[in-house]
């Protein structure tokens, strides 16, 4: 057991301050995750010969449904491609500003070709389910490449903008039929200048339930959250909204979702089932 | 740069020795990665005092759509219970050997709740795009608590297989409407003398793309992962039946899919919108 102030502070700056303080197995490992941050500026410096390469053994390294492999990714390193892809993405400058551009794709056109190839028939693709079996298998890549990089001394944010526009990401990617592009990451060495803070989450007993779900939602725990994450917004000097108003808004209505309340249409012209 | 044999034996076992040996950056926690394995044998022995909640500040710590978080995590620990959720799971004897079972959950139960609370609509979360969300906050977090308890020496294998029956699953655990049990998670320390190897995943070459996508499937790669997943399962002494004849049995059909083909109606039984 190592270094309780440690493991106090990383447990204080991920709860807000409000977490009581449990210790348990603590390691570099563990450190770091509790450390994560994500990162929306970016120094122009390139990533380290073999990176690339080592982050895309990591993703593959993680679990993915009955070993199917229904993902891909796509690295992008052009600049008018991260620039049109940031346009698409409701413009966000970091798109363009880092150094690489990794696109998680959730792709069932591999297992498509495989059974073209045996001539063994594919319908199960056309299910939800299978939809569902790759984004995940997309996710788990994606966080297991985000803790390969951070272990690098990079830093990463995940673009879930990439779904405004799934068709015109298709068309500018070369997509195939039954591939989305689910979500993108922005990977580069952080500027430390504009670096940003641990950002508090819920309290655990908001998240982890024993045995039955019980519903952990109180008046009381919304407002001691939404001062925590007051707090930590104007310690970072961005507008101090808390969270339930952001929340609220996000989830107000298909409005609020960017173009996204389309996405079951637009998954349906890239060629999914979703039966 | 630390040890090269190490990286490329690490390599060697993730690509069945195929990968060509390049190097890159590479230290404890790439290594960590690398070497996952899924394990399906566990050990008696609880965990850790404290452990759980190292696991879950973990998973807290991964990133989550727009801070949403937009997903909870149910840990079983009673013995009935769990070997109820093995059944509805197929009988995967693991899930009642484990001695704490992870159930990871898409929910967003905790936004309408929010909204009732602030009264303010709710109407997004009835779109596919939401509940997309929160299925891939939920294996983002997940991942990191995978990462969290392999630091601990613990081992796990996630478990698909709940969505077989996810209203069976629903019932037992009392998960409240727009909560979906994305997958479990056996958690425990590993039998090592039924300790499993690191299994070979298609070469990079097949999954990374660069800035367009190119359909990377040919009946000669397809061979070699065939011949190299069959030479790790002769080595695990399971049959050896390749790759692409076990995957094109996996998504031949509807019936293929171990009632998982009813997914989308479960889905709308369990209060999601999916607009």
């Amino acid at each position: 057991m190592r270094d309780d102030a440690e493991q106090l502070a990383a447990l204080a700056a991920r709860y807000g301050g409000d977490e009581a303080p449990s210790f348990g197995p603590w390691n570099d490992v563990i450190a770091g995750l509790l450390a994560h941050k994500s990162v929306r500026a970016y120094l122009p410096d390139a990533l380290p010969s073999g990176a690339l390469e080592r982050i895309v053994a990591a993703a593959q390294s993680a679990a993915t449904s009955s070993n199917l492999q229904t993902w891909s990714v796509l690295a992008v390193e052009d600049a008018d491609r991260k620039r049109r892809l940031a346009d698409f993405a409701g413009g966000q400058k970091h798109i363009e500003q880092c150094p690489l551009f990794l696109v998680w794709l959730a792709d069932l056109s591999r297992l498509r070709e495989v059974g073209r190839i045996k001539q063994s028939p594919t319908d199960a693709l056309d299910y939800l389910e299978t939809f569902l079996v790759a984004v995940i298998d997309a996710a788990l890549a994606a966080q297991n490449a985000v803790v390969a990089l951070e272990s690098m001394g990079l830093g990463s944010v995940y673009i879930g903008a990439l779904r405004n526009k799934p068709q015109a990401v298709a068309e500018e990617l070369g997509l195939p039929p039954d591939v989305l592009a689910v979500f993108g990451l922005c990977v580069g060495y952080p500027d430390l200048e504009e670096a940003s803070g641990v950002k508090p989450r819920l309290p655990q007993a908001a998240i982890l339930h024993r045995e039955r779900y019980r519903s952990t939602v109180t008046p009381g725990l919304l407002d001691d959250y939404d001062r925590a994450l007051m707090a930590f917004q104007q310690e970072q000097a961005v507008p101090a909204v808390g969270w339930t108003s952001a929340a609220t808004a996000r989830v107000r209505g298909p409005a609020s979702l960017n173009g996204r309340d389309a996405l079951r249409q637009a998954l349906t012209a890239l060629g999914f089932g979703l039966r």
